[in-house]
């Protein structure tokens, strides 16, 4: 039996006790919404908590990559996989569509008419018709189309091309200010216009906590939430019991008074910041600040700590973000009772393409 | 032959003229500022390149952790390695004795006695004497002891230990307010003391152009010149025409008149800045900007860029930080007259200990 205090550092490490019941909670909250919970698998990259969420309850998962729905379709962890990202070029599209013929649903998103027109022709006269779904902006600046009119106008092309079947729409993540007002009028439009919408698929851990705000949503996409991290703390959907990942890392100089060096840099825990301060937060040590980060040192501030940890002293921090953390590590140890119970490789790590 | 053109994305690519040139123009400065070159691996983590590198004159090499260490010393790349980093812990000092057994050279810094006494705590005994060099903070706040007299302390402290040699002092990077005065100091009182100093190593690839400025170094530890990237091109070290390292990406959606989204995201690009603004310099569109990243979403706002890229093309990126690009990938490409030459895994990509 390998403890976890004999890991060697950096060492990434899920608390499974933590992860069953962050599994559990959301699962129940999805249910309990009357929504279909569809994971996104992104947060921890490994098909077996992807099984432990579908045995809970998920109705499929979301892979942000193609990459990553190979690993997972590979692993026969379910045969209901929506992608979530643009798939553009003749390479992607074959490879999607050979996916395709493996599951029983492999649903794509689309947010302009060339992506459309390029899942088409990979498509048409393949045997396989893609589910489609418009990405619609609600608010987040990044992806989807900008009004309603355009997601009915890609919906209409999307019902009219070969290979296709329009089967509603997708938004992330759930914004209380932009999402609410588009869906409700691109539901009334499309109903005005005779086109169903089976499917709005809705998402984000924080929006966990507001489900009930939309009820217009058919599912729920959620990744984060089964690790949780520093931002799913300060933003208040989580609290620091609720964190199942740490980064071991051992105290490798104590150059001044108030500096500790740690031996975990931005390739471990990133650079993700986002509105939180510092690189994460010392469990130990929750006064001392990681200020800075090389690629393999963290620069830990002391002054406002109390205590000061020793040069051989191993600390657990909770990352910014345990999404981009999965994504840096070969493997993560899973924990219960202070021993490693299992060692998980991170299959989709690194799935780019 | 596999045009880069027809490469899929997002891709990492390496224009195998540019790095050469980079290679000899390093090796040139550091030759005629009559230094050793120790080129540091974390830059591009394949041992083709540091063999390259050692071909145009490099005396060895510099790693940050064992395992890169490891993977350098397995290639055969060269007997002459000095770790950057201070090794803690029984299960890596145990590994690095293990190393140095292979090696004509393996040396290592320290910056306190704890990682002394566990060096030689595991090289006593071995029939292997660690070089040591002790790392002084030169100015830039992480690792290092504070002052010269410390660096005597310790110096002292590893000549009495067993199974270590004191052989130098080492400081990163090069600094023109603090590094000098703190070598000439350092250089005066370990003279006095009757210690001597047969290495002096500095490092930075900005520095290559002020080696002359520190008469006192034998050998100089520099990485990104090999690729160089927009902070080398920003600190004044290279011209975009040196950057030998590009992410290529594709448009995958344009939602606004000036927003298109790419498919590289932190996942590839990272979201290093330092003092830097974007996250990397579209070459095709220098007057757009990469504003924000998600991980797998790069956000360009092009609202100052007169021409717009439509969905489906390709574009090449210098990223901000090449070092931390290589950590992202599995393998690059090398190309030469827009052909895929050679496709290197990044052999020592996320050795974190």
């Amino acid at each position: 039996m390998q403890l976890a205090a004999d890991l060697d550092t950096p060492a990434v490490t899920i608390d499974l006790s933590k992860l069953q019941k962050n599994i559990a909670r959301a699962q129940r909250l999805v249910s309990e919404a009357g929504k279909l919970n569809r994971p996104h698998i992104k947060t921890h990259k490994i098909p077996d908590i992807a099984a432990m969420q579908v045995k809970a309850g998920a109705t499929g998962i979301t892979c942000q990559k193609l990459g990553e729905a190979e690993v997972f379709i590979d692993a026969g962890v379910t045969d209901d996989i929506l992608i979530t990202f643009n798939i553009v070029g003749a390479a992607k599209t074959r490879r999607l569509v050979d996916l395709a013929r493996r599951v029983k649903r492999l649903a794509v998103v689309a947010d302009n008419e060339t992506v459309l027109q390029g899942l088409s022709e990979a498509a048409r006269g393949s045997g396989v018709d893609l589910p489609v779904l418009i990405e619609c902006d609600g608010g987040f600046g990044r992806n989807g189309v900008q009004t309603p009119d355009a997601a009915l106008d890609l919906a209409r092309l999307a019902d009219r091309l070969p290979g296709l079947v329009f089967e509603g729409l997708a938004v992330y993540p759930n914004n209380a200010l932009n999402t609410k007002p588009f869906f409700s009028r691109a539901i009334e439009l499309f109903k005005g216009a005779g086109v169903p919408l089976p499917v709005l698929s809705g998402g984000g851990t924080a929006a966990l906590l507001t489900l009930a705000d939309y009820p217009m949503m058919t599912e729920h996409r959620a990744g984060t939430y089964a690790y949780n991290d520093v931002m799913t703390v300060e933003s208040g959907a989580a609290t620091w019991d609720d964190c199942a990942m740490h980064v071991r890392a051992t105290v490798v100089s104590r150059p001044t008074e108030d500096r500790a060096i740690i031996d975990a840099g931005s390739k471990v825990l990133t650079r993700e910041q986002y509105f939180v301060k510092g690189f994460g937060r010392i469990v130990e040590y929750p006064e001392a600040a990681i200020a800075n980060l090389s690629e393999e040192h963290g620069m830990v501030d002391l002054s406002a700590s109390p205590r000061k940890p020793e040069v051989g002293e191993v600390i657990s921090i909770i990352p910014n973000h345990c999404c981009v953390v999965s994504n840096m590590v070969d493997e993560v140890y899973g924990l219960r009772n202070g021993a490693v119970e299992v060692v998980w490789p991170v299959a989709a790590r690194g799935k780019v393409r």
